[in-house]
């Protein structure tokens, strides 16, 4: 299989590079680093082991890339629009694209836009960064959940992908797309947002009882609002989330990445799509609907 | 009568000295600047006329002040603790004190402190700031509106204070204190905590079309506990207020203040104790009580 990536940072980076490692026939897409790349290839530090991918598939356009059987798109979804000119290129009429990306309705929305195209979700459970030059940092954690979207998506296919990454040193599963991603919402929610509006970290928020009793709330309302869209979690969850997250190393999410990089949020899907979502289903969620106008607020300050 | 005013800052100045420039017999106690006071005097200037009060009635503590017949408290919330102290010095039995404070059951704790006091409440309607030195300066309007509390507290005094008041150049009505407590919250809580927590001004929050409508979303809410707790508030209430705030010139609400100046916020009386009263009568204010603990985080990030 042929895989594509599309959106080499820190995600595309880790995961394309793990299935080039092992011998897989994978092609990045790079923008600013390309040339760096070319040179001196892509070069991940893991906990699961270093290595250099050089030389590398790597290109500047997607014109001059393959048709791929697999695309691993990891934009951030601000960036969602570009798909429509990234993808004709290089999808044939089996391709199968999987979004691996935070948030509800990405691939909803790019259904709408390809109606044939064999769309899959994936959900980076993962501690990674990318520095300058395409070297990318993996500090922890790095389980990756994909769930079939399109009806007609071959899950025979998706099983082996899946073993491709397992083969690749990825800890993957398949699940359940729509619960799995109402579960990452759950920890995404409260605190990218939070992160971001009270400008600090996911320790801070947890050491402090006012702000700690607040993620819980926040998380209350995402288990109602995802209980009335069909997903069965259950209110004890969020007490697990927090115990977990408190084992965590003081982490700055990519919400808070994207705001101290003066990058625009990923406020449409994290936040506007789940509200919608709920209102759907018959569910308010004020202080999420709270949170998603104070990062407006806030992103309007840079992004013009 | 012999007046009072304990805390003579921007508010407690211009009051106070309103009334000693209209040649009423009034007794301020100063803080750090009674040095300069008592060279130069309590210099005002408003937009209802410039004042200086030279010589004046200044004092460093209580216990060399005289026994008032009406005491204006100015204090900022955060200190009332201090009238534990403050205030048995210079009352007797039948002195009324007047609480010109912002927020909600600051009556009922000073009530159960001192349980046969007269107390009243005092909303200032008014832009004013305090530089060094005692120098306050008048901006925009001006109000007072004063209400009673104290069940044997005589309306007849309450009218001749007033009454004072008109005569020393402040508009000053009788109100429903319960009801213009609410009335005043209802602008105080949407632009006092968003200011602070999105370090902005009214102006700007009115300008961001999600702010604006978060501002909307709060004062709903506000207005439905205050409907459960007895007031009756009609929500357009709330377009009015905005439409107001509109034509205000861009200003930071005293919290905003507090906060550059890394005072203590006045979350308990603007925020817990009306989510509290709401509680109690069974209305829930998701947004409201977000904002208290956001600002809580905020506070304790330099108050220790």
């Amino acid at each position: 299989m042929k895989y594509g990536v599309i959106g080499t940072g820190a995600l595309g980076g880790y995961y394309g590079g793990r299935l080039a490692e092992a011998g897989k026939d994978v092609h990045f897409l790079f923008r600013s680093d390309y040339q760096h790349i070319q040179e001196y290839g892509l070069k991940v530090n893991s906990t699961k082991g270093n290595f250099v991918i050089h030389p590398i598939n790597a290109y500047k356009k997607v014109t001059e890339m393959p048709k791929c059987d697999v695309i691993l798109v990891c934009l951030k979804t601000t960036n969602n629009h570009l798909l429509q000119n990234l993808l004709p290129p290089i999808i044939h009429e089996e391709t199968i694209v999987i979004l691996i990306q935070n948030g509800l309705g990405v691939e909803e929305d790019l259904q709408s836009a390809f109606p044939k195209l064999h769309i899959a979700g994936g959900l980076a459970f993962i501690c990674a960064r990318k520095n300058e030059n395409g070297f990318v940092e993996h500090l922890d954690e790095g389980e990756l959940k994909i769930g079939a979207y399109s009806p007609h998506i071959s899950k025979l296919k998706l099983l082996e992908i899946a073993a491709d990454f397992e083969e690749a040193k990825v800890d993957t599963e398949i699940v359940d797309l729509n619960k799995a991603r109402w579960q990452k919402l759950l920890w995404n929610i409260p605190f990218n947002g939070l992160s971001v509006v009270l400008n600090t970290s996911t320790d801070q928020l947890l050491k402090n009882k006012h702000t700690k009793h607040l993620l819980y709330d926040i998380m209350q309302e995402v288990i109602l609002a995802a209980n009335h869209c069909g997903i069965d979690l259950l209110p004890k969850y969020a007490d697990r989330i927090l115990a977990e997250t408190e084992k965590m190393i003081p982490y700055s999410p990519s919400m808070k990445l994207d705001f101290e990089n003066k990058r625009p949020l990923e406020i449409l899907y994290i936040y506007t799509k789940p509200i919608a979502a709920g209102t759907l289903a018959g569910i308010e969620m004020p202080r999420v609907s709270m949170l998603e106008k104070e990062l407006r607020y806030i992103e309007a300050q840079y992004v013009k």
